[in-house]
């Protein structure tokens, strides 16, 4: 039976899976559009809730790059009610973890606590949410916090290949490309001003998103969720509804400027550090979040580079001992994607494990995929969703992307019929597509011998 | 009621938890002195299986520093019945999870399946266990491998700065003191013979440790373990029974000739690399695994660096601003420990971070702690306790641990009751002891300005 879980923006609920064959996944349109989504289960003890803001680095100007990342930092510093320190020990006192996490797309605010403390959970964090004190001195602590956070990632080769790899392919100027976190020259310019500003434009209750996971009651939750948003001053009019899915923006990869090819063609940007080993992602653009074509693309990951058993870790890694790490990996936003392979080895090795990346690649190509890593590459797809959705925050994660970026509800069953619906050929014809598509390398390691 | 649930080697089966206030937890001794741990848990339909041997890098002598390493990657490579490409495609195409860890007193190899794969992960971890062919060829390709691997802890400063500080507070000629995976000159000139002699010595069944959480059934593994070891080759001998616990081994830290003082006083080794931070290890020796203290530790450690709301975080990061990350941390063997604090920091600023590092653990000597704390702390530990063990993984290596380093069982329940007897005293006493145990700083990061 074809299912067709679209979310209807205009149903206060809507029913996503009725707990028969699965968990029970509903979603409430909430006063002021708040969108709610939540999903039962009565065999854990514990609950993990997320709140999200469809806001992120991309949404900022050059100017005020590290605005998104700043705010966030800030609302770890106090409320009108709350100090940081009672923020802190919120959680810490019952034994449970909050983060937040800044991304190219979104911010979100998490917590994952025993069921027992979910309305305290969702009390901090929607208070962190609605009545940021924001002061001044806070953002004078905290912008020397967040530049050692950027000398961290600055020190780490992985961190700061990643980064540079992901400004080249889709494109270093764009509002995509730039670092989330910002440079440490925009995050010393940051102005009180800014971060308030950002804060005023994206964090009202159209926007915001909360999923939640667990021993939980969705009626209860949304109570208590309207209710603390209410106390917390933000509107609910009605006439916030309905909410507008925000469009998918126009394309920002400048990819008709760019020149693509094969592996073995791109140029090189080193990022030179002393290191015993070099440090490689090569890759190019690719499909976009919502493109049909995720699924090939997630069967090619996973015979390319996606375990022990894959090609580059058979061929690289077992049978010629060239590094101890390799992989390939693909990243998806709502309008741009990218896909690449990585590796780290001895600098004198760099260029062989290169020719070795990209040749795995076109034989891909050339060759297709034999029906046994098909139907291994489907075990394996499938196992890891069952395995990996068994913890209350994968769960949550997975409930806020389908949200924010896909639009609709799937069931794991769909996911994985969607999996198995994809053929050799389609494999092959992703093959043919990434292995012309390249445009980046970046090595970061000594200068080459 | 007093629990004594000490492990009993005389008993064949042993019920530790009969599943009425908790899981149901048994442990059986098999033939050839087998230990066989399992929880049944029927609410996940996933299963974690260890195997674990008592055996890690200090029963190494330094001509073989690495030896233990060397073998857990060529258990990977292959055996009588499988090649490395059946092994890695064993686990890959059910979504599984295998990996191995090799530390300074045991060896683990692990996988984590649906519950339905669970005789296939047993069957592939008892075949690598029992029959690896060990061949020549492979340790060549395997041995470049572990150079990557050693290159890559090389080069992250924060391996290499806790490898160095071990090595110091441990001494760095002794067994524990060691590298775990030894060194670049002792890898490069590993032998075959090693290799093997060190199989020979320790991978019988007298030795083998195996636990197992989820849903899956005690007398199943029992039987289908009993039956792959035979398989295997094992001897399993009613002779190797009684099992005698490896006793304690003298002290191996050679305390008595090195200087403890306070935190200021202690000289510092450092690591010269050209980074953004400096990253920074201070601390000495402390107790060990099965000391009565190591509840007061935990709760010492949580108040003072334990999360967000600790003393370290509230002062250093949240009012200063001086670092992104600090913590402090204990670790403990049989019969040797340790205690440090850790940040990590623009160099300018390290002199200061390491003062305030050192007062603040005088100032919970001198002050002692408050009876909020102390309640947050309890809170903390416990909750963070019933959340970190929800999944099957973390209840895999708990029981791990309890055999092989503890000799008993202890509930959940009896985690939390120890803790909660530890008294604000408690922690001031230790707090005094540890002001005064300092004897090792290292820093990894650019030459002093």
């Amino acid at each position: 039976m074809p299912l067709d879980l679209t979310f209807d923006d205009a149903a206060r609920d809507q029913l996503l899976s009725d707990g028969t064959a699965g968990p029970l996944v509903r979603r409430s349109i909430l006063p002021g559009g708040v969108r709610l989504l939540t999903e039962t289960d009565r065999s854990v003890r514990s609950a993990t809730v997320g709140l999200w803001l469809p806001v992120g680095s991309r949404d900022e100007t050059p100017a005020h790059a590290g605005s998104t990342h700043a705010l966030e930092h800030l609302l770890f510093k106090g409320t009108d009610r709350r100090s940081a320190l009672d923020i802190a020990t919120a959680f810490d006192e019952v034994g449970g973890e909050s983060n937040a996490v800044t991304a190219k797309e979104h911010t979100l605010y998490h917590g994952r606590v025993r069921s027992a403390d979910l309305p305290l959970a969702l009390d901090v964090l929607t208070d962190m949410v609605t009545s940021s004190t924001l002061a001044p001195s806070a953002l004078e602590t905290e912008r020397e916090v967040i530049l050692e956070e950027l000398a961290m990632a600055q020190d780490d080769p992985t961190d700061s290949g990643y980064e540079e790899f992901l400004a080249q392919v889709l494109g270093p100027d764009t509002p995509m490309g730039r670092p989330v976190g910002g440079t440490v020259e925009s995050v010393s310019a940051l102005t009180d001003a800014d971060v308030r500003a950002h804060f005023s434009e994206h964090y009202r209750s159209g926007n915001l998103v909360v999923t939640a996971v667990g021993d939980l009651d969705h009626d209860a939750v949304a109570a208590q969720l309207t209710d603390r948003l209410a106390a917390g001053g933000w509107s609910l009019d009605e006439s916030a509804l309905p909410f507008a899915r925000r469009p998918a923006l126009e394309r920002t990869v400048p990819t008709e400027g760019t020149t693509r090819g094969s592996a073995s063609a791109v140029p090189t940007h080193r990022l030179v550090r002393p290191l015993e080993q070099t440090h490689i992602y090569l890759g190019g653009p690719s499909i976009g979040a919502t493109s049909e074509d995720r699924h090939a693309m997630n069967v090619l990951m996973a015979i390319l580079g996606g375990g022990m058993s894959s090609r580059l870790f058979q061929h690289i890694r077992e049978e010629r001992g060239l590094v101890y790490t390799v992989y390939s990996f693909s990243a998806a936003y709502r309008d741009a994607g990218l896909f690449g392979l990585y590796a780290a080895c001895r600098p004198s090795r760099a260029e062989q494990v290169v020719e070795m990346m990209g040749a795995e690649l076109e034989a891909m190509r050339d060759g297709g995929v034999t029906d046994d890593e098909m139907r291994r590459a489907l075990g394996q797809i499938t196992g890891a969703l069952a395995l990996g959705l068994e913890d209350t925050a994968s769960r949550m994660g997975r409930l806020g992307s389908l949200e924010l970026v896909q639009g609709r509800y799937s069931t794991v069953d769909e996911a994985v019929a969607r999996m198995a619906s994809v053929s050799a050929e389609d494999v092959r014809d992703l093959a043919d597509r990434l292995a012309g598509s390249f445009t980046t390398r970046v090595d970061v390691g000594p200068e080459p011998g």
